[in-house]
């Protein structure tokens, strides 16, 4: 028995239309480039029953992991054939009989990892599901489970940071880097960014500024910064890095006595490298962080509950943004991964694949 | 009033030569090599007082720190003029009229640290100072307080170890090496060791085997080894390593999920290069120690007192051996920081200076 009897009684036509929702979905069969790989097929999917949910996707990122997932370079394999896509937000359409905290209408976002998000419509299980307000945006309901949450975690559980603590990181424009600031801005902590030059380098620190950052320097900038010599501003106790390289090591060297380098990413493809001095010293330790890995392990965790409920606090009232990115139709998303990539790696530009209308 | 009534009563004469030892001290004025700065002085004791405690010693190592630290390479630097050296073992000749825990006739080692101890007598305060049975080897006890708690405390402090669980490190063959090999013999921990290949490498294996090593491979065998791969030996939960560079990439190669390698040295002087995978999606840590810091920071604290009972009952019951080494006179001081040191820098031969005579 659905949970349907309302709109089952006031259309007969509706009705009969969720018996035969054809879901677009990008689909994989062979790991490879996405332009290669991926097919816009149709698909006819059966009515959801006992702990399924059939959702309407909204909104949907592409994300760098997405990606690597896709051509096979990325520690989670799919079963194939397989939807590609693993945030998104969307909204429910109709719930199995067994479903009891979930209804119709309501926006949800992924508690599970690869459910295969970049369709117009999926059945999940609603164990699976989170509700979320629908105060809180599309773009930043889409993207929240992975960006957001990385740059949470990783501010909350390597040190313990107290209002006038320092973050220094490297990437500070990626996606985490603009949720670090914004955590940091909401928390009192100091938050110290370095970027690579560019042509537009001012109109990138505002914009980062903008967000809550302290201070955003290029990697020459860095190097003769006296930032923390004069005390101004804390020596940080924590570095996040998602370059690797010399990039990595200019972050490390400007840690205190016991401070934490998390790497999260490697866009340079290029390894980290530690003096040994300041790993014997000064204690400095280098970790990793992997966003999946953490929420399988805490899938309950009253921690996710609670990081949830502040990040969503955040962007009802306007103080956390999705990061800087451009909404596509599904049908473009050739165009969208071609940008997203280039022959180096990823550009840096933020799509999101846009299934509301 | 000195504790010294019965000798005073006994012996005038002895009393009296109490009152003028004169210790012969390797002392520096300035850094540099220590061939070149070392001097061999005179001087004059006065007796101790208060709280303090006159020394004969008997043996003090020649470390690599000593040598960094006369050098000016270490970040402790001594107040001018110095005394060389950092650990020894010595007989207590006589104490001052407020020490009540050490008396005349026990064997002392250094519970502070950078004493100064390449001298055949000194004045040290009675709390630097902790009583060591005799039935400790003279060679153990003047090199318990570096290499052996080192490589007690990475063992303890970074992972739970248990019985059956491993150990891998490189520079197998050091100080610090030989101990670790002692401690998970006695503790039930299979300890896999990486060394350089050299002709004498069949003798060199026999001897890390019989104080414990499990197996010993060669930096080319290591590479094409099976020996975790069969299941024989666990995948190891934790590293060590004091080269550095190529030598602690491979060794964290092996590191289990969630595995920590941990820095205490860099004899290859190349820094530890880190893969951003095995950072990111095993979990892997890059620690570093410095027995110097541990031992300010624990200075009373019961965890140090009951490192050094465990070492010194594993020493008086022959489970727990000075690492290789020979026995040269203070005179002979030169002699043995030249065979300790080459152009390329410490060549791992472990010298002891002898007072004993």
């Amino acid at each position: 028995m659905l949970r349907r009897s309302r709109i089952q009684s006031l259309s007969p036509a509706l009705w009969s239309r969720h018996m035969s929702v054809v879901a677009k979905s990008l689909k994989y069969t062979e790991h490879g480039e996405p332009q290669d790989v991926l097919k816009l097929v149709e698909d006819e999917l059966s009515d959801p029953k006992g702990k399924q949910v059939l959702v309407k996707i909204l909104a949907a990122p592409i994300n760098p992991a997405d990606i690597n997932t896709i051509q096979g370079k990325y520690p989670v394999k799919p079963k194939f054939p397989a939807v590609a896509g693993n945030e998104f937000v969307g909204e429910v359409i109709c719930v199995g009989e067994n479903v009891k905290d979930l209804k119709e209408g309501q926006h949800v976002i992924p508690l599970a990892t690869g459910l295969g998000t970049w369709t117009t419509h999926a059945v999940y299980n609603a164990d699976q599901l989170l509700a979320v307000s629908k105060k809180v945006g599309l773009a930043e309901a889409a993207t929240v489970t992975v960006n957001p949450c990385t740059a949470y975690r990783m501010l909350k559980d390597f040190v313990h940071l107290c209002p006038g603590d320092t973050v220094i990181q490297n990437g500070a424009n990626s996606a985490v880097g603009q949720a670090v600031h914004q955590l940091c801005r909401a928390w009192g902590i100091n938050s110290i960014g370095i970027v690579r030059d560019r042509p537009e380098i001012a109109e990138l620190k505002e914009m980062l500024k903008c967000l809550g950052a302290t201070e955003i320097l290029t990697e020459a900038e860095i190097r003769t910064s006296d930032i923390f010599k004069t005390g101004k501003v804390k020596k940080p106790r924590l570095a996040f890095n998602c370059v690797g390289g010399k990039s990595a090591t200019e972050v490390s060297r400007h840690l205190d006595h016991k401070g934490i380098l998390v790497t999260y990413g490697g866009m340079s493809r290029e390894p980290v490298t530690v003096a040994t001095g300041p790993l014997i010293f000064k204690d400095i330790a280098f970790r990793g962080f992997w966003m999946t890995r953490w929420s399988k392990e805490n899938y309950n965790a009253p921690e996710r509950s609670e990081m949830f409920k502040e990040i969503f606090g955040l962007m009802e009232n306007g103080k956390f943004v999705a990061p800087a990115h451009e909404m596509v139709p599904l049908e473009k998303f050739k165009d969208a991964a071609a940008a997203a990539l280039n022959f180096k790696g990823f550009t840096g530009k933020k799509f999101i694949l846009d299934m509301s209308k």
